[in-house]
């Protein structure tokens, strides 16, 4: 049976331009950057063209951009970095309710170590207003964190007004961007972002490999400690096959992005207008300012875990919401921030799109699920 | 030209079934291990799968592998988590002046945050004794940390009796065994060790991922936080492929290993018969305790890095030692530890070989070593 993979803000396949891109930093020109010598030469040259794309992609200048294992490594460091930084400001840090987990879980930890962590609740349809950031910043508020399009209902937060925002306030501006970048235009300048974490396998790259911007002339202290790669501050033998995979694939999701917006916006449109027909279906995150990729609905009396089951038996693979959480049965925090009670919200599914999903694909979903859903019903009766 | 790659102490090129072991994960089984759907569950076995012939090759239990994104971070992880474990126990650690830079300025980092840091001096050869950690060892020490093998010398440490010391003492015992692992064999239960490094772009497998041994029952506090992946402790969407490619990479390392100690300390060997009969040239690290790969000088009157690039026009890449130092301009920490003075210590040569160096390229080196140092000295003398 042919699969349909609709789970992209879980992961994505390597595009084949990133995959090409990566193939002869394996074998070929394996060098170690730090070398001396002609292979260490050209994996330097290697890193620093991908450091230069990635940078472009996001109108950053290259030496604002670290290559980090990922994006739960990039919102570790950003948050973690910024209260050694400012550790004589304060101890006060604002994000919202419906962060990733890698951003969560972080604050948590800070919480523990005597750090005071407002979280925002959220609109119904999962956004943060101006207004709500201004009221929350207080003299010691070291970092605003908010997303720049969640993960699970894909709303838009509106980054440059709560940037400006905290700025206003003198605090510093922190987005996971891991579901925005290739998706929505980014312009770390225009925007005003201090920090911006990225993910690699989130857009047609490899997983294992991420970067976070830092705006010049911020600086962070180092991350991991050791032979001082990515001027000092993130040590450990550069990963360059996957920052060349990462650059191939941000040029070309950028580039692409008119284009495969219109394409993916309509496909998912056209998910959203038959699924809602579904008796008791519900769209969840904002109708408008939403990732063009991502549908994302509740139903009454449904258990999210039997739906993507028998989803899976159709060949049709979907998820909850994130992934990170999938597995690890946590809650589903985002829905409940954003209002839902506990029944509703463990009812969440998650239609995640990229630019090789087709209208075929959709079609099968629309004509697959409402029966699926009946069934389920169905069966909940008895 | 051909060139001649005998750096491999710095990076190696992944070997040709690493690689085709990692491919399938790119493109086509590129599902988040986290995820429910089948993309998902094709994932996870791989992943599981690589854990446990990971954990095999090192006699430890699948459940006490952790993959990481390299060595750095596993020593990072290592040292900076058994500070948190203990420090209700004291705030001592004992560790080695020739460890990587990955170690020592990790130690470094916490000395400024109020930790005791002990590092042991070697002998000549670069050995230290159980003796010397015997008498090192205090009431609050809570870590030692001891490298397998060196890095730039290639001294092989006396682990066995390092760890039966640090153990008498109710002390942990963590080895950064990054070039070590497929070289010398490793059973961690027998060894006794808690904590092991290890780094796949060492031993022909790709960059971006390692691993850390943590023995069970020692339960280290997370590294990054997030979405609770590798049972919790270090959050990220795993690296399926690098997994993968790590796996393949030490299980082929570990069967060979045998066969390839034998091949490659004959072609050292040669190599030292050979370089030695350079006047004023020197071997480093001890005679007989050493990497099976690994050849390592010093010349009176010789500039390192003059010397590498000389060995590079001749399309022989080596280096002076670490590359993690070869660009960060650190000094040749390791030989000024082991009673070298400072113009003695900047002529060192590392030559470290791989199982796919040949006889003829040690002839070749051979061949141009000695005129090139006659010529270097005959220019300095100008």
């Amino acid at each position: 049976m042919e699969r349909i993979y609709v789970d992209n803000s879980a992961t994505t396949a390597v595009s084949e331009k990133a995959f090409s891109a990566m193939l002869p930093y394996f074998r070929e020109k394996f060098g170690n950057p730090s070398a001396i010598h002609s292979y260490g030469q050209e994996a330097k040259k290697a890193l620093e063209d991908s450091r230069n794309t990635v940078a472009k992609a996001i109108g950053a200048y290259n030496n604002e951009i670290y290559f980090t294992s990922g994006g739960t490594e990039s919102n570790n460091w950003a948050i973690n970095g910024v209260c050694q930084l400012k550790k004589d400001k304060g101890k006060h840090i604002i994000s919202s309710a419906v962060e990733h987990s890698a951003v969560l879980r972080t604050l948590e930890k800070l919480e523990l170590r005597g750090y005071s962590i407002t979280l925002l609740k959220t609109d119904k349809n999962g956004g943060i207003s101006p207004e709500q950031l201004q009221n929350a910043i207080r003299e010691d508020t070291i970092l605003v964190s908010i997303m720049m399009a969640n993960n699970v209902v894909g709303t838009l937060m509106p980054v440059k007004e709560l940037c400006d925002t905290a700025h206003k306030h003198g605090v510093l501006f922190h987005t996971d961007a891991v579901q925005a970048i290739t998706h929505i235009p980014i312009d770390v300048h225009y925007l005003g972002i201090d920090l911006l974490s990225m993910s690699a396998h989130k857009l047609h790259g490899p997983k294992g490999v991420g970067a976070l911007f830092i705006r010049l002339p911020l600086h962070l202290p180092p991350y991991h400690t050791g032979g001082g790669q990515e001027k000092g501050l993130r040590s450990g033998t550069e990963n360059v096959p996957g920052a060349a995979g990462m650059a191939v694939a941000v040029e070309e999701g950028v580039t692409a992005l008119p284009a495969v917006t219109n394409s993916i916006t309509s496909l998912r449109d056209k998910l959203i207008e038959n699924i809602l027909k579904i008796p008791g279906a519900y769209l969840t995150g904002d109708p408008v300012e939403r990732l063009p990729g991502l549908a994302s609905f509740v139903f009454e009396n449904i258990e999210s875990a039997l739906l993507i089951n028998e989803l899976n038996e159709a060949g049709i693979c979907a998820s909850p919401g994130s992934a990170c959480s999938a597995s690890a049965k946590e809650g589903p925090h985002v829905l409940s921030a954003m209002g839902y009670d506990d029944d509703i919200a463990r009812s969440a599914l998650r239609i995640s799109l990229s630019a090789y999903n087709t209208e075929q694909e959709m079609n099968y979903i629309i004509d697959k699920l409402p029966p699926m859903v009946a069934e389920l019903r169905k069966n909940r009766l008895y």
